[in-house]
């Protein structure tokens, strides 16, 4: 048996012991956008520092001025082995709406699915589930050779939810420390169950928070209404603005830098035979939506958007209330592709909103982004997890793009000059983000081993 | 000393024990629009009825499928005296949001204004503090005199603030028992705190809750945006439509009916020198909102509007959540003038939702509507309560329009062929419907002795 073999052989064995640490993983709520479970967030890192430090890594948590940092090393066999930057995040999003999940966000579930069984809770998949993943097989070459095959450093974040707001000052202070041949960053998905995938590219993001305030205090709507400014009917119009009749967004330069998909890249695209039809259907909708004239991947992989991730104003509760509420609120996000600058989309949009709202309207706006960026797909980093992925799923990876933003793919090659690979175990209706999150334990556990062979692989070459 | 002036004296003597009924009543929650306050509001008609019975009345709860109306009876002198029908309503508006009152709704706070001291609390002046001026002067005309000077019959319901859903077929089985000759409604406004006013025309109402469902769940807007509807893009969209650039409503046919209004109208307006700024300067605003080209009072009184009194939808907590929610809603009014018709505007508002909204959307929408009315000026109840005014108020009362709806106006002209004479005593900064709701005690003393003195010139007639 190779060492790859016996490493796999022995994750077989160790399987029940690693879905007890992910689970136990899940139980700690660390919701990084709610100061309320600061608490838990730490908690999360401790578990991690812990975890890495029981094979054989130094670890420690590190202060921001936010969530802590976990920051891990082991020299693996020696300065000339291949040095990974292992990346995740133990921070969840909000679980909200509570009532429409099935079981407890934070008491995970293990129930059967089409799949098999899956684990369903807050941050199953994202990103504590394909942490667990590569963790386990860290673990597993440690405890099978003694060592691992590679050099490996650890970097796990707890703001990634909230922007990583602290990170980019944190790899600034500490480059020498975090000095690696390539960035592993496992959270993305595959293309479907039975096929793997690497991303190559990903959306960029800029995230809005707008209030609109009116008067001083609710008015009813019978005495003021006709005279008075009332900021839902404002905000509303300010927002549909955002959008022409064929679903183009109306940012004043919006579009600038956004370059058309390559026909190679169409090509490439079209052979995947994605059935836009059945991915909406999947979801309980039939009509895309998003620009006109488009194709499907091109407005999910190549294409910037803006959705209104929330809104509120006014009296929302059972019956009628004949009010004309003070303020009105708005979460408004946009995902870039390369080429938009996210600074000029965020100063565009201020402009926008208030050139949009009555002059009585009192506009309060934050935000901020990070650009989309390209992957390159031509290295022995990619060409390692190629083959770790073929031979796991007996099938070879696709190159996807992702709709999704991971700034810290931008943070990495900026700040400390890395390239990264994204082999990621995720599938589409894991529900990120959403209520009953899941992550399937099939996925979970030929993510694990193919993270072992990733290493298998580094070493031989 | 004549009859009234006697009742006028009494008044002042028994002013403590008149506001310590008031506040024992607003400290009921009788909140009609939230199911797990209906034994409040049982509790509020049992204290009314209590009330009634105290001072002579023969008085009663009577079922209806919601919350029960009150009716009382006292003879008074005999059966050619007139006779009036008190109508008011023991029920509240929600009192949310809580986080910005001052000092608990349902805890009545006596405080210092500059106009002397004002009673904080929901339902202070709407309609609890505006029901309980007219007991006060039925009371001490009893207390006084042995009897009243007039006939009374008292109707007080509890579903005023959920649209009365069920007050039109109680007075239509009850048609005979509550035969007058007027009824003396007490919901509306003063000119201001030193000019008294007697409402002459008054908005309707059409109410719509909507909800606008799309996916299946909520989505990943990374995973997702560019492909899945978004519900609150598609509903800031439909809802944005309702107004064009100039503030006119785009329903089709919500104009049909409208009159302009008659020079006569617009002079006597004109000579009340409404000062819009001052108006809005007052709640913290400075232009006018509503139709171009329109005057204030115009607007306020005359013309109809469209307010968007809720929204919600996806995320609205702390920091950022990149959701695509699977629904979001609304809740908006229409307030309506003479000639416009409800049911129509109903038909139009979900017929023109429909068309703006993507073909997947799915929408639920609900409502209901009551007309606007205009009151007769000529009568000789109208004239004792000019004269009951002017004596009170050292000038006369100003004959003005209602921004608000008060259906049960339309209800009682429809159903028992009943004229409404409505003089009430609010103040346009009363908060009501909003946090801190207030009423003056000035307006309550004046108030009461306004109703004191209306019964006396209605008995010398």
């Amino acid at each position: 048996m190779t060492p790859t073999e016996k490493v796999l052989a022995r994750l077989e064995q160790a399987f029940p012991a690693q879905q007890a640490r992910w689970l136990d993983l899940l139980r700690i709520p660390s919701i990084s956008a709610q100061p309320a479970h600061a608490a838990d967030c730490r908690a999360a890192a401790e578990f991690l520092r812990r975890d890495l430090e029981s094979i054989g890594f130094t670890a420690s948590l590190r202060e921001t001025p936010g969530h802590p940092v976990v920051v891990a090393h082991h020299p693996g066999p020696g300065a000339d082995a291949p040095h990974l930057l292992f990346y995740g995040h133990y921070d969840v999003q909000p679980a909200e709406p509570l009532d429409l999940w099935t079981s407890p966000p934070f008491a995970p579930a293990v129930v059967d699915g089409p799949h098999g069984p899956r684990v369903v809770a807050r941050g199953a998949v994202d990103d504590k589930g394909q942490v667990a993943m590569w963790l386990g097989a860290l673990r597993a070459w440690v405890e099978e050779t003694g060592s691992l095959p590679i050099r490996a450093t650890v970097l796990i974040e707890g703001e990634e939810e909230v922007g990583s707001v602290n990170l980019e000052a944190f790899l600034a202070a500490n480059r020498a420390e975090l000095a690696a041949d390539v960035a592993v960053i496992s959270d993305t998905n595959m293309w479907d169950i039975d096929t793997p995938a690497i991303t190559a590219s990903l959306r960029g993001l800029v995230y809005m928070h707008v209030l609109l305030k009116a008067a001083a205090r609710d008015l009813h709507s019978g005495m003021y209404g006709g005279s008075a400014l009332n900021p839902i009917n404002a905000l509303t119009r300010a927002l549909a603005a955002l959008h022409d009749a064929t679903g183009r967004i109306t940012l004043p330069g919006f579009y600038d830098g956004v370059a058309e998909v390559s026909a190679e890249q169409a090509a490439q695209w079209a052979a995947l035979g994605f059935d836009e039809g059945k991915y909406l259907g999947d979801i309980g909708l039939s009509v895309p939506s998003g620009e006109a004239g488009r194709g499907g991947l091109e407005r999910l992989w190549a294409r910037p958007t803006c959705d209104i991730n929330g809104i509120w104003g006014g009296y929302q509760g059972p019956g009628a209330k004949t009010v004309i509420a003070s303020e009105a609120g708005a979460k408004v996000s946009f995902r870039l592709v390369p080429g938009q600058n996210p600074e000029q989309i965020v100063a565009s949009f201020k402009a926008f909103m208030q050139a949009h709202v009555p002059a009585d309207a009192k506009l309060e706006i934050t935000g901020s982004g990070s650009p989309a960026f390209r992957v390159s797909a031509d290295s022995k980093f990619i060409d390692a997890a190629r083959a770790a992925l073929a031979e796991e799923y007996g099938r070879p990876a696709v190159l996807i793009g992702g709709g999704g933003s991971i700034p810290v793919v931008g943070s990495f090659h900026r700040m400390l000059g890395l390239d990264s690979l994204l082999m990621g175990f995720g599938l589409e209706d894991d529900q990120i983000h959403g209520p009953n999150e899941k992550f399937e334990v099939r996925c979970f556990r030929h993510g694990t081993r193919s993270h072992a062979r990733l290493l298998g692989h580094l070493a031989a070459k």
